[in-house]
């Protein structure tokens, strides 16, 4: 009987029935899908009823799920949308200047340098997984401030990982301008190698195995070759030290010009793979955080962390958006997209703690301040940016024209 | 670095790299995709490579592909075609006669009688799996024979569920007339139970959603339902005591006149995750079999076991189908549909190696019994009876209207 509760079908029920519940919670608050499945996320994890514990199976599929996702979102972006002077700006002024209010933060606070040094760091990574997907759920993927901020959070992620490296090696007192330059040598000619291989050679033998009648006669293999590439692609930007998310978008941007025509579409199975994975992922956040961890003062850092997070960012990356040419409107969706630092921040977070370098306090205060930042924008934009869009229904159920 | 090679991301590119590598095997030899899988399977599993072991998270992911197989599966029946006369006389003739096949055959080879009894008894059970996936895959699901095959194998399932209630009592010499019914009564009254709930309850309110505005700002809610639904259905009949395969069979068949308008398909979105995960499954059955353990004697009651597990089956559900009214080449087809034992004999024979009924050596001969009467189905359908559909390109790869 307990082995029934720990299968594999057992778990994936529950993590579905419990991820319809985030879905009736979203609509009943009127918010994003994503902020009902990290909430019912929340109330099942161990802060409230402790139904289901991060286990490592359920760690797999969050895992996979969060490469589905950005794989997916990926294949609606080409490197032209992403690589621009102005996501570039934008992703190192949204990197240093978080990175600066983080650690004067904790200072006041009375934490010691090393602990600062690495709070900061956690405040630069951007999450572009709850963004990305609050704006694909919105239908404004393809809007100039969208792009900007995807091609910004991809480069700022490069730039995060120079800054833990920094930091890293700032604390254990051996910064040296070479092993920075070897980080961040390997983190680009990643991108760029995996990127033009992508577009150049996997793309075209995708096509061109299409044409043959292999590809007639077992139609699902060319997916299974494109989800086999988005893994591989996630493993690599892991073997570099980027996130394995990044690698997985890499990807996706790298196959958004492919055209099957005898094969099954890329496009609609990874989609279909992503509503139940990347379901399971956004659950899996809210299961993570474990509020009975929290004491009163750390909530007291906790809440000016997470203020500080989100107005760096804002400013950070808002400011050089509006100068670069985006209305306020615009520049401020920008701001508030770069927010949210998921599991960027926790990654880091968990680095500190393996090293020393920071407390258990600090550690969740971290994943904390990573999970409120990344509650914020699908309410911000629902509320203020996007509202129209999800008024298209009246209190009865009927659809209006236009919007009321 | 470790830790990288046991990354979900690493585990999932490798498993679908040789998946790929299973596919152009089975092009090579020109076989169904089944084969190249398992065979692709055997080749990097602990039998000669060992580049992967079976983890749980491999695991894991193999029994969610085995389950989303049979729900896709399911979606293509409905109840009428499952429950009839002829299916339950093949099921009950192919069960007795393997079973007696495997414990006279057993005693001939000087095994003790409890052995004997529980060899016979891994013999009994039918997996649907393989032959359903052959079937699919050459586009005669809709056929009489292929009806008969799915339906009997069902039934099957649960005569053999009995059958393995009985040895379990008979060798530990507690067999009681109540005991056994309380497990017949279980397993019908799930089948009818679940069946009839999803029939009537489950899919009509999956339509009535669908027309609601819920549906369409959440056009992935249902999809996510089904799948919820399916793993639940798997969960409870392995709680009555039948294979997880069945339950999500069930919740197939009886999804399976749902028509939705507004939400994404069940049926597609279905079929997407079961190209993954179902070639994940095909892999992990190749590498489940360990071929380190055979010992001469072992391979010589391997074969002759092999060979029985096989006639009984053709000749215990061919002969019943013939009589039936179903022609000689279509009671053939039956017959060797029934045969692969696939994962049903090796979760038997676990439970006789746990209970210490059997030793490890006859656990090696039931898992590679059950190999290899799953690999026959394949290769018999492919050569004999399904010939000219494969036959439609010649060796340059151009298209023969018709075969050739």
């Amino acid at each position: 009987m307990d082995s029934l509760f720990t299968s594999p079908e057992f778990q994936m029920s529950l993590l579905l029935f419990v991820a319809l519940g985030g879905y009736l919670i979203a609509s009943r608050i009127n918010q994003s899908a994503v902020i009902g499945l990290i909430l019912v996320g929340i109330v099942v994890g161990p802060s409230v009823l402790g139904w289901i514990t991060y286990t490592d199976f359920v760690a797999g599929l969050a895992h996979l799920g969060a490469v589905i996702l950005l794989f997916v979102i990926g294949l609606e972006f080409n490197l032209k949308d992403i690589l621009s002077a102005r996501n570039g700006i934008i992703a190192a002024v949204g990197v240093i200047i978080p990175w600066i209010g983080g650690y004067w933060l904790s200072l006041l606070f009375g934490y010691d340098t090393p602990s600062a040094i690495f709070i900061g760091t956690a405040l630069t990574a951007t999450s572009i997984a709850i963004t990305a997907n609050v704006l694909k759920e919105l239908g404004k993927l393809q809007t100039e401030a969208a792009k900007a901020i995807i091609g910004a959070a991809v480069i700022d992620d490069v730039l995060s990982l120079l800054a833990l490296a920094i930091s890293t090696d700032v604390v254990s007192g051996t910064v040296t301008a070479g092993g920075i330059a070897i980080v961040a040598i390997k983190a680009i000619a990643f991108i760029v190698i995996a990127g033009a291989f992508g577009l150049l050679v996997v793309s075209r033998f995708m096509e061109r195995l299409d044409k043959t009648p292999f590809a007639e006669k077992y139609p699902e293999f060319i997916f299974i070759f494109a989800m086999m590439m988005a893994f591989l692609y996630a493993m690599l930007a892991e073997l570099v030290g980027l996130s394995a998310i990044v690698g997985a978008f890499i990807a996706g941007v790298s196959f958004e010009g492919v055209r099957l025509y005898r094969s099954k579409s890329l496009k609609e199975g990874a989609e279909y793979l992503q509503i139940i994975f990347a379901a399971i992922f956004f659950v899996s956040l809210g299961i993570l955080a474990d509020f009975h961890a929290l004491t009163p003062e750390i909530v007291g850092f906790l809440i000016a962390l997470t203020a500080v997070a989100i107005i760096t960012k804002v400013v950070g990356c808002g400011v050089p958006a509006r100068i670069s040419g985006l209305c306020t409107k615009d520049a401020l969706i920008v701001g508030f997209g770069m927010a949210p630092r998921g599991e960027v921040a926790m990654i880091v977070a968990l680095i500190g703690l393996e090293t020393g370098i920071i407390g258990q306090g600090v550690y969740v205060t971290l994943v904390l301040m990573s999970l409120l930042t990344t509650l914020i924008t699908p309410i911000v934009y629902r509320n203020w940016f996007y509202r129209r869009e999800y008024c298209n229904y009246d209190k009865k159920g009927t659809y209006i024209e236009g919007g009321k």
